[in-house]
């Protein structure tokens, strides 16, 4: 605290992101990280990138990289935004579309950051409940409001949106914004950017950290209609010129290029996530239903948060939220096969299991 | 313009960056980049980075780059900020901390992203008029403000403001704070971090696009009391956890610790700037004395916007604002002695000249 804090800065709660240990012996399951490496692709474009070329600032547009993006997803170029993460295009479409002087509504359980945007802002929200198996009810969100934003699959619960219901939404939520944070839509979902050559009222952002493994380059983008790309654009050039920095922008554009890579990595983690999810049922964990790179699960008799300090004790790093409703809960990234089958290994040899 | 954005967003005037040019062969003297590559750590410390680590998230603290600096400059690890781009700081500091009921004072001519923050958070400002030699007065700051900020040296002008001048009005405007933006300070001028011992009302924000020759690579940091880096730790935590990524801190802090590379090339820009500014003297152009990497001159008989036609029909790109005032003013980034070689052989040419 400091008499020199703009007033509302007090009363902020930032965002805790999951921890990076500095240590290297730890199984990191805590921080829906890919397990596998980014394309070979990456490491061999950033290699060549020209270095004393970093003495020029960035294209400010990073052109090259909404180019890819366009031809990727068969989308014209001005339909295309990039942002340094999607925390970043998050914190920019907030400020952009959410303002408004009705509440945004969004889940009473998804990805944490969105109420921090809220207070950053100084947006009026309201949190509607999950069904109590964890799904989202679109049904709920037909009442006034100024946004609607949510997670599809949802964080940290893994669980899928069917694609008919956000298109039913979109008929009757015509006077806002709907944000479909699309997060890990790759791991098994589908995704709604087929719905946003139809429908200008949806913004669908997705992120290069998890499926495409390159979370430690900070790349996010959105894909809308023009006029909400324009509006990012206003407010991303109000606020910070060159977001994404050269390389990011080489290594992005190598890695959205090796569809092949893309698709082998992202199966192998479908595959041991089904695996994961069938040997946790069997030891008696509850298992939400997952189309992400995680699972969200629970035991009927043990807590959240003891079953996080055994994993911890044995060098396996999972996520616990103390969140009433879901405190004994624990999220667990896929990783390999090899790290999962310690993890149950692990999990085999509780005193109580 | 879209009935989804939010109201404030149709009045922002976004920052317009210098002209970042596809072809190549053109003396690019338009954004004050440095002329010389980085330091050949950077390639190797980047080419050396283990790029499967970026499947996983960088550092959100940076430590690594935090220590660097702190090293640097014999600072307390938490005086020091870190963030994508001095733009990214500058834009996280207006909101930490010049969201206040008084207005923010800045000079009538500076770097123009200051108002774009103000439209962007809706903060009132004022404009002091700087002194018919571009001088900036600081005693014409010592009256009632939510925040001051300037830059030192001044942009476009390139005019030092004497630190003496700094500590008085510290002295006097104890009830808000006052941010000094050195992105140019390496290049001769005298950094108030001294200051930021002493007083804790004074933020310094500095850049590595300059004199460290890492504009591509987007790295910008403050240094001030460890309550103003609380305040903007809150806000950086409320809008992105991860804006640098492990290649540009790994780029950074390689960059810092070559401190001979770094002397050896901004002395090279300071001497080159001086010859320039006298061979430009010589044709009969005003240069106001300069302590940065580009001279803000201009010719009696001659109109700012008709030269800089002139140099860009001959290959040379240099920056021209046609704000009323300054408009018979252009900004020339000092290149290689090869380059402003070129660019007075270029203007001696001129038919007028």
């Amino acid at each position: 605290m400091s008499k020199y804090w703009s007033p509302a800065i007090s009363q902020l709660t930032p965002y805790v992101p999951g921890e990076q240990p500095k240590v290297d012996n730890l199984i990191k399951l805590n921080t829906n990280e890919n397990p596998y490496p980014p394309s070979p692709k990456v490491a061999e474009a950033i290699n060549h990138y020209p270095k004393e070329r970093l003495r020029l600032y960035c294209d400010p547009d990073a052109t090259a990289l909404k180019q890819s993006l366009a031809t990727h997803f068969e989308l014209p170029y001005n339909n295309i935004f990039v942002g340094n993460g999607s925390d970043e295009v998050l914190a920019l479409a907030f400020m952009a579309f959410f303002r408004q002087d009705k509440p945004l509504l969004l889940p009473e359980t998804t990805y944490s950051f969105y109420d921090v945007y809220c207070h950053l802002y100084d947006i009026d929200y309201r949190q509607i409940p999950l069904s109590d198996d964890f799904k989202i009810d679109l049904s709920l969100y037909d009442q006034p409001n100024g946004g609607i934003i949510f997670a599809n699959p949802n964080a940290p619960t893994g669980r899928l949106t069917p694609l008919a219901a956000i298109e039913a939404l979109l008929q009757k939520n015509t006077e806002s914004l709907v944000i479909i944070d699309e997060a890990y839509i790759d791991f098994g979902g589908e995704s709604a950017v087929e719905l946003s050559r139809r429908y200008d009222n949806v913004l669908i952002i997705q992120t290069f950290s998890k499926s495409r493994s390159l979370a430690g380059l900070r790349i996010g983008f959105a894909l809308g209609h023009e006029d909400l790309i324009a509006g990012l654009e206003r407010v991303k050039n109000s606020f910070n010129s060159y977001p994404l920095d050269s390389i990011a922008i080489t290594g992005a554009v190598a890695a959205l290029e090796d569809v092949e890579y893309f698709n082998e990595t992202t199966q192998k983690i479908i595959d041991c996530r089904e695996w994961t999810s069938e040997a946790l049922t069997q030891l008696g964990f509850d298992v939400i239903p997952s189309k992400t790179n995680f699972v969200f699960t629970r035991h009927a008799s043990l807590s959240g948060a003891d079953l996080m300090q055994y994993l911890r004790s044995n060098n396996l790093l999972v996520r616990h939220f103390s969140k009433p409703g879901i405190e004994n809960y624990l999220r667990i990234t896929i990783g390999t096969q090899q790290e999962m089958t310690t993890l149950i290994d692990t999990l085999k040899q509780h005193p109580s299991l």
